[in-house]
Order: structure tokens, then sequence, then C-alpha cells
């Protein structure tokens, strides 16, 4: 994630690229927009053919490609453009694993005004937009739960995969489900699972779409509140908390994880997806960098490293605790044992 | 400048760390702001005594140091935050080299604008925000003049220096001099020389300021107005352009280039110091993004190819181009000569 590479003699360089790093943001968030992946995708290689298919200068077209270029998403030889690998995969509007709708949920003007206000967020030690999006029924989540689809579908089926590996589920708790995905990857790979969602009722539209997309329809209940309130049921084998820990501080992680032991059939497990950070916190770079998202958006979330993670499962009456080996998405998987 | 190491799958992580990439922006403003270098070179590198110097909470602090660490800005050993040797030079206010304030400029209001409409300017083929920028006595330049002082020292130096390898000069026209930095150093190493900055009134009063310091203020003189009107006066032995032609497009700055060539004598150095992207317009990646940043704020501005300011020169009247083998700053330096 280093904006540059190593030089000889002291230079300034690094501190102007991480300076004028927006201008990438608003380059991909153009780009998305204008459709240039997808057009070059579609056979367009040079600026007059790109810019044609996308209605726009051959001047900007030009330049936005050439950034494109400097920044790896594209490669050039003489004056024709190419797709990256990556961007191949997940930047062209037509191909299943297409990731551009997630701008919607990553650029928000919420977002940005948070991270506008950061050095107020860093004085105040908590975000500077106070807690409503931990407020019931926020529109923002159905956001995401739409957005975030095409990201979860590689990730949600690894993790179902790896849980399955544990043992056969039956019934499954899935806490803040969202889309829906990874409770919904679960009933795929436990063929007698019955999944039960829970998250705000306006959310639970989204997931339930894509349970009857996925043909699990009439293996998806729902639960409709808050996490913190609402009864859960229990017996469960499998409780699913994807994503959700980080946005509250530990001893609000602990006694929301009570919840879920109470919850478990002896012997059940807790599946935990979050982004870990090594115990240095610096590494890896993507959870690492992820702690100041928590510090504008939440009063007092963070990402965790495993040590709080078992601290917290511990402390809410868990046995044991394991880091799975496999990267799910851009984060990792941790189960607690009943 | 690419943003992750290489990967043998594919991944968005590139994607997200691109979109995500105003987060740098937004954390170098805040840690700018806050003074968190200075407060680390001032001996406090925990996060209880960063915290304490620079009035913000604990929880703030360690996530913003470890946002920086993970961007190259600091090292982390266990507890204890260090400068990086660039951080050290560039952004401890104390430091003679300091560029913090260059923020104050790369940052603006207007700036940030521009680039929220970039899919707007690729449209277009040139700026969202129409050409007030080019308008007389904006006060962007004074601002501009202001911020780069620190930044040009250096710069400033090294250009002077390589002109002096061509022979002395006596009489020397500085267009859009700004902070009169440029010309400022080839005063110093020209002990004869006068220099005459031109700019916009206004902006004129900063070059004024540092022409005083310098302690070269009667070998310096003003001529206000616009490079493209006012009467340049005659028998220069140099004419610096720096900076200047990227607000132009070719025809423009050919017009412009004449003017220049007309107040030479002959024999005469025109000393043009700009971004240079080479031929492919994609490396090295400093020039090659400055680009955009023309076509978010001008109207037809570009940054220019070795080939493309000799043609503009040569068809101004100019005998022969040559590029000076030191970078100046972040740009390189062209000499064309009468």
């Amino acid at each position: 994630m280093a904006a540059t590479a190593q030089h000889q003699q002291p230079t300034p360089e690094r501190f102007f690229n991480t300076v004028n790093a927006h201008q990438q943001t608003e380059a991909m968030k153009a780009a998305i927009e204008l459709e240039i992946f997808t057009a070059i995708a579609e056979g367009n290689t040079t600026v007059p053919d790109i810019a044609k298919r996308c209605s726009a200068s051959e001047r900007g077209i030009r330049t936005l490609c050439d950034f494109l270029t400097v920044h790896g998403f594209l490669t050039k030889e003489g004056n024709q453009y190419s797709l990256a690998a990556d961007s191949a995969l997940f930047l062209n509007r037509h191909s299943p694993a297409y990731v551009g709708g997630a701008i919607e949920f990553l650029l928000t003007p919420r977002m940005r005004e948070g991270y506008a206000r950061l050095a107020e967020a860093v004085r105040r030690g908590g975000s500077a937009l106070g807690d409503d999006v931990l407020e019931p029924d926020n529109s923002v989540w159905v956001n995401f739960a739409e957005a975030m689809v095409p990201l979860t579908r590689m990730a949600s089926d690894t993790m179902a995969a790896e849980i399955r590996k544990g043992g056969e589920v039956h019934k499954v708790l899935d806490i803040a489900a969202s889309h829906g995905m990874y409770g919904i990857a679960v009933a795929k790979h436990n063929p007698a699972a019955h999944i039960y969602a829970l998250d705000w009722k306006n959310v639970l539209e989204v997931a339930t779409r894509n349970a009857k997309e996925a043909g699990i329809a009439d293996r998806h209940h729902l639960i409709p509140g808050s996490a913190f309130e609402v009864d859960y049921g229990s017996d469960y084998d499998l409780v699913l908390v994807t994503n959700f820990l980080h946005h509250f501080d530990p001893a609000t992680c602990t006694t929301f994880m009570r919840r879920v032991y109470a919850s478990l059939k002896p012997g059940g497990r807790a599946a935990i997806a979050e982004f870990v950070p090594n115990p240095d916190r610096v590494s890896p770079p993507v959870p690492a960098v992820f702690s100041m998202t928590m510090l504008v958006n939440t009063p007092a979330g963070d990402a965790y490293t495993l040590a709080e993670l078992e601290e917290i499962s511990k402390n809410a009456g868990f046995a044991k605790v394991e880091l799975a080996p496999p990267q799910i998405g851009l984060g990792r998987l941790v189960i607690a044992y009943r």
C-alpha cells in the first residue's frame, strides 16, 4: 500500500502522492460512472473509440485512461489500452464478479464528510458525525446490502466451505445478515440447514430477495430487530457474526457475544468474520487501516486483533477460539466454540 | 505509485485501495493540522505522549499513527513511533524544508470540487469549473505563491545552478514569477543579474517579500500584468517560464513563446520548468498523472512531452531545445535557445 518506491535521497514525493490520493478515488468513481472498463472489455481500445462509446471527449478519455494505466488498472501499448486482469474480472459491468457498485456504499456523502472531519474525530476519539449510523432502520444499511452482494459472492462461499469442514449444521442464526449472502452460502453447503436472518426489517427485504434468487427461500426465516434486543431463539448449531463487532467497543461486543453464546447448543460455533490486524496493528495493510474507517464512522468501534477477539469471546463464555486459515474476501474468519 | 503488490490471483484489493485513497488525503491533512510529525520530532513517541502534545484522544492518535505507519510516513517498534526520513525532513514544522503548507494550495475547495466533478470534465474535455482560475488577480495564485515557497527552495537552487553552467546572465525576465523563488535563485547564482518579475500585482507582493528576505531586493524589479498582454521589455539573456505552459493549449503556448522569443537577445535562453511525461504519457508517474490536474482545472491545459515542448518552441522561432539532466523538484528543465 506504500504509495511510491523507496528513494535513496529524501523526497517529498510520497507526501505529494498522499495529499493527491483523493485524485485516485475520483478517477475510479469517474471511470465506473463513464463505464471505461466496460467499454474496453467490449473491444474499444483507442481513445477515439472509447470516447465515442462513453459519450466523452477524446482529451478527457486520454487523460483518464493514462491515469488508470499509471495506477495499474489498464495497460497501454502504443495507442491501445487493455484491461489489467483484475479490472477485466471486477470492473467490467458484464462480468459476474463486477464490484463497481460498491462505490455507492464506500463513497456515500456521509462517509466523505466523516473523513473530511477526521482531525475532529482524532481529537474526540470517535466519529464527528454522531452515532446515527447505528440507529434502527437507517437506510445506509439497505444501500450497503445491495452494493456488497457481488463482492461477497466468493467470500461467503469460501467461508461456508470452511465452516462445513467442522461438521454439518442444521439451525443457523445469521446476525446482521444484511444482503444475507453469508447465511445463504451456509444453506447451500448444508442442504438441511435452516437460516434465521436477523437485521432491520428494511434490510431483510434485500436478504429475502437474495434467498429467493438462490433457491433456498423455504429454508430462510426472518428475525427483524436489534441484535442487542430481539429474542434470538435457541439451540443453534452455528451463529454467523459477520462484519458486526467492529462497530462497537469491547464491552459492548462482550455483552453481545453473551447473547450469541446463550443461543448456541453445547458444542455450537460462532463464526466471526472480521478485519483482523496483526498484534502490531500496522499489518496487513487492509485490516490495519480499517480502524480509521471505524474511528470516522462510529463512536467507539475498532478493527480487533485475534487476541482481542479471543478475550471478548472468552469473557462471553466461549471455551475456545481459532483463526481459520483462509482469507475471507478482504478479512478473516474466527471460530468461537461453546 | 501502484497501490498494492502484485497478486497471483485476481483480487479487488487494488480497486478498494483506490476507491478508499481519499482516506490517505484526509489522514495527511489531519496529521498536518494536528502536528503529529512535529510532535514526534519533539520526542513524543508513544500514543499517550503524542495525544497530550496534540490535544487529541489516545484512540484517535493510535488509529491515525498506525495509518501513517502503514503508508510509510512513520515507523513503529513496539509502542514507539518514529519519523521516516522523508517525514523528518519535510513534515516537521521546525524543519527548514517543511512542505506541510502546500496542503493549503493542493486541497483548496476549488481543487476538491474540480475532482469531484471529474466525470463531467472527461465528458466535456475541460474543467467543469469554467476558466476563472486564469483570470486576473485571482487570489488562488497568492495562496499558491505563499504555500509553495518551502517546496521550491531546493528546486529553484538546482535549476539556477544548471542554468549558470550555460553562462552568466545579466538581465532576466521571470514570467508568472509567483513566489519569485526561481528568479531569486538565479539572482543568487549570478551576482550582477537584475530580475524582472512578471505576475498579477497581488501576487508580486509575495515575490517582493521573498526578494527582500533573500537580500536581492535592489536587483528585483516588477512587471505587473498579464503575460499575454503586458510589455516585457527586451534584450534579456534569460527568460524563466516556470510551471506556466501547462495551463494552456499548444496554440496559446506558441503565441506566448513568440513573445518570449522576441524579448531575448540573440543567443539568449528560455528556461522552461514543467512536468514532462515520457512519449508514452504514462511514465514517470508524477508528470503522467499531472495531465489530469490540468483537465480538472483548466479549459485546455496539459502536461507536455519533450517533443511537444520542442514543437511549441520551434514554432515560436527558437533554434534548439534541450532537456537538462537534473530533476527540478518533481519536474524537469527544458532550455530553448534563441
